[in-house]
């Protein structure tokens, strides 16, 4: 199967995130029976959108994450199960599911860390193998997406209304990365919080880090805060101990990419931010989705993905480095729970000792 | 009177350090009379050396990077006295010193925080006023310019050699920014503790952070080290706690801008990395030259200078951010003495509580 990526339309950087009126969702289904998303490494300077008609492509756009964020990533791996089943020639059940596990399979490899997007592909898998003929699978697998879809909407909300009580008017809020309507279907965890305390009528200002090296923080953030006349200060990501210790900066509150007993993973340079946090005493709060929660593991037993050296000795074309130097370049890292004021989910704040047995209780 | 850079000559980057079969000097007077120094911005990917044959281009040498780090920005100070000096047309002694005197003025305004440039305009400009004729105060110019550059060398190997003692046999030194060969005339401050260890049989492995928004750890100091056979992993300035966490880093060594009673300004970024070295207990030094020390002042009286906004906006002519997003880029911060180890200057190492008596009654 040969990959490939068709741009179904662009439009400029100041009307992306708006199509026909409307916010349009970081990941969706189009009419046309497709998954459509927001390609992400073009922005700020462009905002394409692009269409992913086979599993391969969508592997490929998790990889080089023209997609990416912990909760759009659970909705993909349901989509992309959903595109498989759709797209599938399967004329038995049998066959159906030896086409979608496969798909599981290409997509689980793409990237380890983030544990919503193998929950998203489980979830989708499971409600597609109850179909009872070829057609009901495909129609179920569908169905569960676009719930996964519609909920993950929801969810954010619920996250952004429990969370903007944690904020003051008058608040300037750090964040780190993008844990925005980018990184989820719609809405944002994060960025979410503060989107709601807004709408609360709380001014808000928020400090964006750059997030190197793909820079997520002044590519995606700061454009997605600007695009709703959120004001942002833009700093590098090594500044963040001099902008806390200034105290330009009230509270941090960051995304997740998997929740174990005894850390937060999230985008590399989280536990750095954690450490200045609890130097100078302001609250350090993670908002994530439930799905987020790996009840199973911990820290030690997470492999934190390691990216290309390539990210660290180019930019866009532009040569950083010595080609021929060694790079260290992980993804992620591990805040630990002492590190953390408090975790904001759907189900509500979560404080310290975070009792796993309490938090699983609140499971929906 | 025009600003010019006349590019004197380029080698590829591999050669560029070395000229005629000799390390060249970061900073050095030309045969025919003029200031040439390797053009920074362009490494690594070219190693270009220009030559400044007016005060203006060299100021705007300084502003731009070209040249940078403390101990290179005294020896450009007193270079472009020397230069002033020596192409001036005055006739008497009175026009001569009005000239080198607005010399002073146009390199004193290019870079408010490292004390070095000011230290090293000073010096020249009072050995100048000494000579007893025009043709005696030019030449005293340039000898005094001359010694310097010559004393730099000297003083960053003596810095090395205390320095070493504290490096062991298998160390892992993370350092920052560039504080090596080319923020000096040669050898380096930070660098140049490492180069003496490794002369001394010492195996030591080096991390360099890239030091955003301008790079100098990965374009200046991976490169550096590289052409010189260090081992060096080059990662992005966040993940500092990861790595520190992992144990991957046994010590870090940072250069300074200004060190004075009460803190130690350099870099930004190097406030964020010396509160890591504290939560795990591994050693922070700086190594400096007696003359970063600014006797007479605290950090309150310290103006950090900020730079432009466009250096957070684009990386060369690739924009990383909204061209409309407001941006905070102080180039250096305070590093508070409760969060330093030792520091390393050419007349030893001073330990806790650095008593700037004792350091002051050891200046040469």
């Amino acid at each position: 199967m040969h990959s490939q990526i068709r741009f179904i339309y662009k439009t400029n950087t100041n009307q992306c995130s708006r199509y026909r009126g409307e916010i349009m969702r970081t990941i969706n289904w189009s009419d046309n029976g497709h998954i459509i998303l927001t390609d992400q490494t073009k922005l700020p300077k462009e905002c394409a959108t692009i269409e992913c008609n086979d599993v391969d492509t969508l592997a490929e756009a998790i990889r080089s994450l023209r997609v990416r964020g912990a909760p759009a990533l659970g909705v993909a791996g349901g989509f992309g199960i959903a595109l498989a089943a759709q797209t599938s020639r399967a004329r038995s059940q049998r066959d159906l599911i030896r086409d979608i596990e496969h798909a599981a399979e290409v997509l689980r490899n793409t990237r380890p860390t983030a544990v919503n997007l193998f929950w998203g592909i489980e979830r989708v898998l499971k409600k597609t193998k109850t179909g009872r003929s070829v057609h009901q699978m495909k129609e179920l697998a569908l169905e569960e997406a676009r719930k996964m879809a519609d909920e993950d909407v929801e969810i954010c909300k619920r996250i952004g209304e429990h969370g903007a009580k944690l904020l003051e008017d008058g608040d300037v809020i750090m964040t780190y990365c993008n844990a925005g309507r980018m990184a989820c279907v719609d809405w944002g965890t994060a960025i979410g919080v503060i989107r709601s305390a807004i709408g609360q009528g709380k001014r808000i200002k928020v400090i964006a880090c750059e997030t190197r090296p793909l820079n997520q923080g002044s590519r995606i953030t700061a454009w997605e805060l600007l695009q709703d006349d959120v004001q942002v200060i833009l700093i590098t990501d090594n500044m963040v101990g001099h902008v806390v210790k200034s105290g330009m900066a009230d509270k941090i509150i960051v995304g997740a990419d998997r929740i174990v007993e005894d850390a937060v993973f999230n985008k590399i340079g989280t536990y750095t931010l954690s450490i200045i946090a609890k130097e100078h005493k302001i609250p350090f709060y993670v908002a994530a989705p439930m799905s987020t929660f790996d009840f199973e593991k911990r820290a030690a037993d997470i492999e934190i993905e390691e990216r290309s050296p390539q990210e660290l000795k180019y930019f866009g074309d532009e040569q950083i480095a010595p080609l021929e130097v060694e790079v260290y370049n992980p993804a992620f890292d591990a805040t630990p729970m002492e590190n953390i004021t408090a975790i904001i989910t759907e189900n509500g704040v979560f404080h310290p000792p975070f009792s796993f047995k309490d938090i699983r209780g609140k499971e929906s």
